[in-house]
């Protein structure tokens, strides 16, 4: 039984879709930022692929500190606990990789996320967003729960013509590269200007020829 | 075999509702705040999905430190153990996620929780309330416990017609959304006046336009 | 085999009755503290059951501090090494509790245990003692030890009328309700005058009119 | 399926060649540089020499701090994550050492690594390089996927006449006795010059006539 | 095969006696104390009751610090290791308590161990000695070993006289009680003199009446 | 398929011995010593005993850090990797103590270690060195591979007429008892001069009359 869709957009929660045997459905993400030591708590019977997937999405927010506002050492007073009710039910597998990056972007920058849109999607530390299974099943559940809008990856593209004309003419659909695209799209809120940023604790030891991400050797 | 009601409003104890093949029960959790560095101990054979639900509803707790009227770094010098007696008897799913809840606000503000009423509810974390199961067996065991108030999930109001007529003319029923209504009704003292609540740490982190949860970009 | 009993009143070491297939049997509780930092180990083969519940024996006694005449945060130099002879027998279930607690209180306070009492019990964070099975074969080996005096809850008074003869006439039986019942009748000495207390960084951090237990909205 | 290569050189992105009974296959490896305490977390599902394969890789990287430009105890301020997309997929065996180290020292150096280069071998903690299997499939992949240069251990020239002519003819081979090799061919951008180099905080502890590596007994 | 006996008393190294179903042998257990956090490290593929035992004998020498002409705290700048060579035999069981705690005691006062004897017995957390099994089997591998005095616990009085003529005869049996008789005739020096002794932390938080293990009200 | 040996004296790089159902082989040991903070990493795919085995290796070193010039606190501020390749075939056993020590011996010293020489022996905490296995398949596999000396231990001169005349004639062979003798054979460089030493710290804590090794009492 799939949850209801919640009545407005929310800091830190986000509607992903998820695929089973039995056809897909909507799952609730949401995360809490709290006042800690750079702990992050995955709950709701994740399995293996699903907590590294968490772990992915973090370091991509950790990698993007200054994308989004955030001082680079953010994570070391702050607990983190992503969540994915309902909690007897086992989750696994990588495609809610970009639903968990943006919950946790959202619960840092405390930007709502449109309540109106699911997602689904692997993600790559460096915010590449990898193609997922299901996509059909999961259109079909977002649609049943009254979802109309939806971001996947764009390597899932190749599924368009296999998708019901139902979901076809009906929905809004996103085939997204980057992590970047999902934030564009999914925050109900602008980041801050996009600036190239550089680790400032690693810069700091770095000789200053190799600073800013352009190395000596490599400039000529 | 049931345990008696305690006698008393106590400080950190509150009556669960359980539910097994054999039937339902009421089960008492109990909960100390200790001097200590911000460790939470769940004990009482407790399963892992239960063990989620009890970190899922210290999460809300840390959450919603301003709220209960607590500093919001109070898990820093502190310990809580969450005990669920009888000690052998193996427990396990979410329906324990409020009561649980209930009993870490009141062990930390040290306002009694009400014993003649008990209650039954998944909890997310951002404290809404989530429909459970057996809840007819549930009902049934706090009523032969001799509790006639309960608590318990909205979405559970489908369940009410097929309650026996016993049920539904002699006891109180209450159907909430969320945390803060439980914590309202079970709660034998009011909460310090509610306010918006902004992560203190985080807020310093975060550039002046971005603080107090509305992003600037959201303003327009 | 039963070990004898020790010969005189000693600090941290109590006597508790274990039930097994094949009988009751007396088993040797002993705690030592140490310089240290914080940390309990259990050891003598102790199954999950009985390692939690050592774990709610040591809460309570923290929770206790105040009464026992210590500094609330007495835990922070110590370790407490709680051990169950013979260590190559496994261990297992809730009913050592009261005799663990015991053990801990007396060898924090230093003031011996009764050597000529035994008892059985478990226990809650609360200091409640919940009652046991096996009450007829624990008070049978009690009796083969030489120790013709126990103590055991109060909700076993249910198993009275099956006790043997024997064990009714010749043996003081207490059924008791509370951990401080215990104490009072184990330790061979007595603990300071009881006062009501608050955990002090705690009372610190809530605002004055919600210290010491009686929230200012339960007040009127 | 191979995922296809990515469109420009990137720090802290490589590309392995991998081998199953399925055949060969490419496999990126990424890393990302965080501010931290000194933590690795390796992710992707990867098996146990897999792991230890990567704790050999950054061993390597540490003890060749100065050759990289890095301060010798440039790790106790960073975390470094090291993913293997896609994360679904369980991989393992140790021939991705080299793939691993060359990622670490690009995102360390932040100096891009070629995207039109694959890598196989497995690494010890001095940076040699030894012999993997599957050369042939694993070759035959790289070049599935438009990739014509390869890098692999001089132990695998054995395994040269045994390529198949179109590898032998159309791609450039690399055979490497060292890490310092796989750097200098596949990074786009020079180290720094190289210099011999000895563990500060060591040096400190030993008497002078034992640093430098030259230790006085051996001088004579 | 028996090891053969070393050649000189030395310091933290105890000839222990063991039993299997092939007989009896003798075994070296060693103990070396090094610069360090406080943490014991016992080794030699020992079973986790043999691992308790270890803790069981640590524990016993640290609550008799000030008898052994330690500090207090001594724990905290050391690190322990105990080995019971030969690494490839796993060991079990409770009877090399005495063995341990003697080598333990032997390491950190820097007595040499009296290396013409061997012992056999479990060591409760106050330094009772505990009855042990297969006591023929042992003094016959002691006997064969060439040494011919043994310690062993005064509970197993009752297999004297099943022990062989030629043991009873021909080798100094010591039956006894506690710790403290088994260093007084193992150690080849003396220990300084005893003094009864307060946890030196634990007094400081204690109210004046309560300290030197008298309370006050059981001073009356 | 044997590894060939490396090609000069290095620092760090042992060759030890192995035998397995298939034979004997040679199994290169390689330690890294870096900045760090007191831990020690052994990889390669070691099982338990060989893991334990390090462990004594490294408190063999610990406990003789004056003899090695070096401060006795040395471990404090390094971090060790111990690595066995080749990483994806499993090992085990005690045989490999000795070589293990050579590693870290020469890693912290710097002297280089004796490429034309191997080694197989079992260590304890004290340097001593225990008989070992399959000795004959070990130096037949070290004869194949080039080299032409090795170290064992002294209690396999039992084993000494059952090896091949080829292996007697042909190969410098020495039985040796401890670590120093091994270390004054396989380092191509020479040790600083010998002292009896005391760990500082504790030294520190003893009162004036125990120090130095020998207790007031046994002076006498
Ligand atoms: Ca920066
Ligand atoms: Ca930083
Ligand atoms: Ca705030
Ligand atoms: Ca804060
Ligand atoms: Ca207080
Ligand atoms: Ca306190
Ligand atoms: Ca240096
Ligand atoms: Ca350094
Ligand atoms: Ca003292
Ligand atoms: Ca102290
Ligand atoms: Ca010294
Ligand atoms: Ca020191």
């Amino acid at each position: 039984r799939d949850s209801q869709v919640h009545e407005k957009n929310e800091v830190g929660l986000v509607t992903g879709l998820a695929w089973t045997e039995l056809g897909g459905s909507i799952l609730q993400t949401e995360v809490q930022v709290l006042d800690g030591k750079g702990k992050m708590t995955p709950t709701g019977q994740l399995g293996d692929v699903m907590q590294e997937s968490a772990q992915a999405a973090l370091t991509w927010i950790r990698s993007r500190a200054h994308h989004l506002g955030l001082p680079e050492d953010f994570y070391r007073n702050i607990d983190i606990h992503l969540h994915v009710p309902e909690g007897a039910i086992p989750k696994d597998g990588p495609s809610a990789g970009i639903t968990m990056a943006t919950a946790l972007a959202s619960a840092l920058t405390k930007i709502p996320v449109r309540r109106d849109i699911a997602m689904t999607g692997e993600i790559t530390l460096r915010g590449k967003v990898l193609p997922i299974g299901g996509l059909k099943e999961k259109l079909l559940a977002a649609h049943r729960a009254g979802i109309f809008e939806a971001i996947m990856p764009a390597d899932n593209k190749r599924d368009f013509n296999d998708l019901p004309e139902l979901i076809r003419t009906s929905m809004k659909l996103h085939f997204v590269e980057s992590m970047d695209e999902v934030l564009e799209i999914a925050l109900a809120g602008k980041l801050p200007k996009l600036e190239e940023e550089t680790p400032q604790a690693l810069e700091q030891m770095l000789p200053p020829q190799q600073r800013d991400g352009v190395p000596s050797s490599a400039r000529q």
